[in-house]
């Protein structure tokens, strides 16, 4: 008899996602190792058993205090790991809106001193509670719409205190909301403008100084760059990326989010743990990412935000056999905290089928994100699950708008605040 | 002394949208005749008050047993009018995306039998109870999501006994859900399949026999009609509609969804109430809308489920003078219940200002589908409001997934399930 401090009943269906190689690519992207019927039991915070609801009550018994939750005929799924944000900033962007609509891109508006700048010159101006506060609200929300681990990128500080602050937050954040939280080091998200016309220097500053320091204080476990026209050029990311590679740092590329920026190709070169954006990529680059074990982070409702003219690429990367994964990509231009609203672009944007999203979004986010244990339903790991409202994980993707019924974080339930 | 039995209190903002000519068109729809830290008065279910939160105190009495809502510094906002819905259906269609992920257009899925064929064989095969219970649900999250007033399209029976008996489930469907419910006949949804290949005897059976018992039993408020090759012709569906207007029903097309139907110029000679989706409209044909009045019922998540490579034309609608309006279009094709993710539609996708897609939403959305007092928040009106947690309307449509902290159907809260 296995013992349990709560067990979740009564799902239609469990998605564990529990077999198969890390990541997995290809038609793998479809087996989500399903239960029919299930109930899932947890244990000191732990998965102890994951079987059919009929022999749930034979085989776990549940402590005294212990208690029993009503999947009500849902879909129990791994907690979502959202591998792509830039949660930590002050401010917003309303301001910008209508010289967006006006047909105004993401570039030009950065070069006028607004975009991106407008975020740095307020987050570089906020206090840590504030950041604190607004970043924590923001991870709840992302919690209660099903995430349980989120990859964290500093990047609107862009210079060498500031960034130092932003990745100091984010253990802080991870104890105040009970997210895992990975930290990504992305001091080089633009050219600051102190540095205006001299990336180079700025790339030198970084190497030299704050690279070995966030290294020495184990405050990141990725670095990651912005390699883009009118940002960081291919040679200047990959002297970045080897200098924090040989620190010991997992390393990322922003890559071909505008235009071909070239940044796939590097990552493959590097063997990056990931490439994201790829909006322009094409298909040779697609074949790199692939050879070289590069996971794809998609970013389907930054696509859509940026014009609605853009389909992610998520169809293309699948069949090209490049292991995908998901993230909002949460951040004051593309502000989205719900990962079932991203599988749904995956799905109708990015034309993935509903497994392959799940798949990009659990198990393949975590590889991408280096949280070996997470995105998984299994015996001996954390039970970090979400309960969606849908009859079978046939249909994650399909609604636009669904929210899940129980969210599960060490197998505490997670509310909204 | 104003006597009420409920104040909303302590708002950043209201947008009330209380001022001007309705529908509104071009730059007026960026005038939202805003109150600044705002409070407004209810009674009997009815507005009866809205000023600035320092004067609610001195010029409004709260009648014994009456309650004060916090507003907690977010914008009030009238009520959403969704102004296209189809939900009224059985079944979903889960089993289609493996091959729209692939490529498969909407057209191809149903003239191989699947897409609306299948729901119409779900929807004839329903009972009653199933499809009210389930429309409900739809109905009440979407209330949930700030939506009072909701049009709802017949058109997955496409038979004269089973159209009848949907349009007559709207008027319980309101009863049951408490919401304001504006129903049209959508009987030329699609040929049905016993009228394979004779699309003009199906118009002529709907002219003959369906339409006049619609008329009789006052059941619907519109006839629309699916102006799309595969689907009806132009003169079909100019002979079903002047028919309809003949029984004194408004006219309404779906036109250019997937290409350039010439149903927007057929909605302009007729001077129908609105022309919807609008994806391959032309200049000249929007010019026509302009000119003859005809609201543009634009839904941009159809535009991004459809495949995302095509953007709502929401910012050419505006600055072609057209009266433009939103709707969810919630359907097993495109299943979106959320008016505030139809905003950030309409603003990242469709390029509207919020202000223009606030106004697209309520008050022209209101006029759009025929509902004179509804879409503002005015005294004498009913009290129907969302309050969004935004410090000010120049944030709607920005974040992609805002839900409203309190919706007020005429005065009473609602609440999700």
């Amino acid at each position: 008899m296995i013992h349990a401090d709560l067990i979740v009943r009564d799902a239609a269906e469990a998605a564990t996602l529990a077999a198969g190689p890390v990541p997995r690519v290809g038609p793998a992207m479809n087996d989500l190792a399903r239960v029919p019927d299930a109930a899932i039991a947890v244990d000191g915070g732990l998965v102890v058993w994951v079987g059919p609801e009929r022999r749930v009550s034979r085989e776990v018994r549940l402590r005294a205090g212990g208690r029993a939750l009503d999947a009500a005929g849902g879909t129990v799924v791994p907690g979502f790991v959202d591998a792509h944000t830039h949660v930590l900033f002050a401010g917003d962007r309303a301001a910008e809106i209508p010289l967006r609509v006006r047909g105004a891109s993401y570039r030009e508006i950065a070069r006028r001193g607004g975009g991106l700048y407008s975020t740095v010159r307020a987050t570089r101006a906020a206090g840590s509670r504030e950041l604190l506060r607004t970043a924590a609200d923001r991870l709840r929300r992302m919690a209660a719409n099903g995430a349980t681990v989120v990859e964290v990128k500093s990047g609107y500080a862009l210079d060498h205190v500031g960034e130092l602050r932003l990745l100091r937050l984010i253990p802080r954040l991870a104890r105040a909301t009970g997210l895992r939280l990975v930290p990504t080091f992305l001091g080089a998200h633009a050219v600051p403008p102190e540095f205006e016309g001299r990336a180079d220097d700025y790339i030198d500053s970084l190497v030299r100084r704050t690279l070995p320091a966030v290294a020495r204080g184990g405050l990141a476990r990725f670095c990651d760059v912005f390699c883009e026209p009118g940002f960081f050029s291919v040679a200047q990311s990959e002297r970045l990326l080897r200098a924090a590679a040989r620190l010991g740092l997992g390393v990322k590329v922003h890559a071909d989010e505008f235009v071909l920026s070239g940044g796939a190709r590097l990552a493959a070169r590097l063997g990056a743990r990931s490439a994201d954006h790829l909006l322009a990529t094409p298909a040779a680059d697609r074949g790199r990412l692939a050879r070289a074990g590069v996971s794809a982070v998609l970013l389907p409702m930054t696509a859509f935000a940026s014009t609605a003219a853009r389909r992610s690429p998520g169809r293309e990367m699948v069949d090209a056999g490049v292991p995908v994964a998901l993230g909002t990509d949460c951040s004051p231009n593309t502000w989205v905290e719900s990962m079932p609203l991203v599988l749904a672009g995956a799905v109708h944007g990015g034309r993935m089928t509903p497994a392959e999203a799940l798949t990009a979004a659990t198990v393949n986010a975590a590889h991408a994100s280096g949280v070996g244990d997470a995105g998984t339903i299994e015996v001996g790991r954390p039970a970090d699950l979400a309960v969606l409202p849908i009859r079978s994980a046939d249909l994650v993707g399909y609604r636009f708008d669904v929210r899940p019924t129980l969210v599960l974080r060490q197998g505490k339930p997670v509310f909204t605040p």
